[in-house]
């Protein structure tokens, strides 16, 4: 509902104040039940506890009690989107993250180097998690398929990851994934949901076949996942929308991706904090709205490796001072989603949020986590309404209504 | 919003992790003026305490703030259905609760014998509350009615409650109600709100004048009044929207009806919670998810009986460790609406909820009542949120989007 207020365009207001937006990915936790203490709480976090105190908190939503997001449907919640209405496969957030020329028309899809046995049965799912530079050179390999009618770009993500665009009549991306999730099983048989992505089918088919001749004498990753078919999305675009020159900062392709769909400038870059922060200081004065990504909080999580991600939590806080030192009108600081180590995953609790600006009400909240937080001043929200929060702090929201 | 996502049965996902709800009927209260105390702040509730402590609290709100429910759409929320969407006539409820023969194109009500004077003006809206003995008698009179086309069924509910479902041609249910809700008026005169509701009217005013004829001889129940008309309710059933094997433990019928036009299996039982617990044990191994529900609560508040609702409270509470022993992988405790004694009915307060699992949140609360559940980290939530909650514990919700 109040994206489609923005999209009107009636309440965006033309100001030179900046807001500076740092997603924590997977930011929330829950206690490791032998101390009782999330991520957070065992963190050492005496600048984001300073923050707390001097700033405005909450949790945040991105799809409301209950429901899990992907990345994809988090990031566009924290854009003000509403996640339900705008739906992105997240192939279609690689290609446009990797800067694949990627059209209106074109179907993208994510693709996962893995390892097959011989009766084709998955038993690793990321090839023993093979480098970068590996998957390069395997990309190029599958360079070589050709499907007729249809134009197919390939291009390397990070580590196992790469993204796959097909260009040709008739394709649409209502298509299950042939990755099945856990290992000892073969790959999902890929299905169309709609009549129209029949054609789809036969094609990503024809692309696993020949990919499947192509791997097969390489050691570990003798075969490719395909999943989150995605055409290429429309959406209203930030500038339009907000009225705000934006930038992405983001070392991980999928999130650029993101950022790029709802018309952020991108920039490629790796995902260390030094070097992100490198850029943002490069780049901050030509812009009103900076978007940094820091991913490693997520991945920790997602390994269930609880102390790991204590330790990178650490590091973002040491990174707090020099983010403050930019003088944005508004630093938020908050996360994607939850990623708590105990479950090793993605979740739906809500993530705590923290809004520094000189109109914030000062919360004095002793510390910032997620219990913490949830007795700050901003409540409980949907991460929708975080944009025009961060908008109305930086003064950019005309008022509503005579 | 939420419930339209389950109903496209995209995020339902098989798991062999069961839930139990436990629902306190009209569990949240408001302070006696001479303690400040509500009924949950007085009760000894030591389990329950301990469950604040370690689980997850909120406040639930049925039909959103200053909205106050009736049973049917307070349960239809817990269950996940919006409320306002979805209506069901009491009557409705009722006639399936009771295991009527009630089909698409039938319309039935509720009915309450009552006390009338020489004018015909109500005396007693629940002739005495007279036993459901003496119910069942009456309405084997009532039996003899006859109204040309139309076909008529009568059955006793509890006490002075009974249930009467109409079949014929031409019959919709949008007909006010004849109970006036006080003493010392004439009944209501039905009214059809709708043109299509006009035969409806007729059928029921001849249904009211045999009646009369028929129990003006009896004493204290010697009138009907009539409420709550409803049509046969077509919804999304749970197990195909949330994938759960679902049973329903309510000793009192209307209960089991909403439970009934939800898809759950329903069990007769009377109301006792040692009778309901002992269905409890006995059917758990095969249902993935039991709502059990306490009606007692309710009734104290409903009479202004503060200390009855204190002791009932107490009472739940002993039988929260039989509950636990069952090792749910997710229990919910909430009521379905507010029923403040010192209001004797029915109220819009949000309600209290506790949900323990093993990937709740910890709140750490002092204990379980209104004023300590605002504090939990569920923070106040449409009561529709509860289900999307209870599934993602159970680690039934598959992650939305990549």
């Amino acid at each position: 509902m109040i994206s489609s207020e923005f999209t009107k365009g009636l309440l965006a207001e033309g100001r030179d104040t900046k807001i500076l937006m740092v997603v924590v990915d997977g930011l929330g936790g829950l206690p490791d039940p032998r101390t009782g203490k999330s991520e957070l709480d065992t963190a050492h976090l005496p600048n984001l506890d300073a923050l707390a105190a001097s700033g405005s908190c909450g949790l945040i939503s991105p799809l409301g009690p209950g429901f899990t997001p992907g990345s994809g449907p988090a990031h566009l919640a924290l854009f003000g989107y509403d996640p339900w209405k705008h739906q992105i496969g997240r192939g279609a957030l690689s290609a446009m993250g990797l800067g694949l020329d990627f059209r209106a028309g074109d179907v993208a899809a994510r693709l996962n180097f893995c390892t097959v046995d011989d009766q084709g049965w998955v038993t690793d799912r990321r090839a023993g998690r093979i480098p970068t530079e590996k998957c390069a050179e395997l990309c190029e390999k599958l360079a070589s398929i050709r499907i007729p009618g249809v134009e197919v770009c390939i291009a390397p993500e990070m580590e196992y990851r790469a993204a796959v665009v097909f260009r040709g009549e008739g394709l649409e991306d209502e298509v299950s994934d042939s990755d099945p999730q856990v290992t000892g099983v073969p790959p999902h048989a890929l299905e169309a949901r709609v009549k129209g992505s029949a054609r789809m089918v036969q094609v990503a088919n024809a692309f696993l076949d020949q990919a499947h001749q192509i791997l097969r004498g390489e050691q570990p990753a003798n075969m490719v996942l395909i999943r989150g078919f995605g055409q290429y999305p429309v959406l209203p675009q930030m500038g339009a929308i907000y009225g705000l020159k934006a930038l992405a900062i983001a070392g991980y392709p999928m999130y650029r991706g993101v950022a790029s769909a709802v018309g952020m400038e991108t920039v490629e870059t790796d995902w260390h904090l030094d070097r992100e922060l490198a850029v943002l200081q490069a780049r901050w004065s030509g812009c009103d709205f900076v978007y940094l990504h820091i991913k490693k909080t997520d991945s920790a999580g997602e390994d269930g490796d609880f102390s790991r991600k204590v330790s990178l939590l650490e590091e973002v806080d040491q990174y707090v001072p020099k983010f403050l030192e930019l003088k944005p009108e508004v630093f938020v600081l908050t996360g994607d989603h939850s990623t708590p180590s105990i479950m090793r995953s993605h979740s739906w609790h809500p993530v705590p949020l923290v809004l520094h600006s000189p109109w914030a009400m000062p919360d004095g909240l002793p510390g910032f986590s997620e219990r913490h937080c949830r007795a700050g001043s901003l409540g409980q929200l949907p991460s929708t309404a975080v944009m025009a929060l961060a908008l109305a702090h930086a003064r950019r929201l005309e008022k509503f209504g005579a």
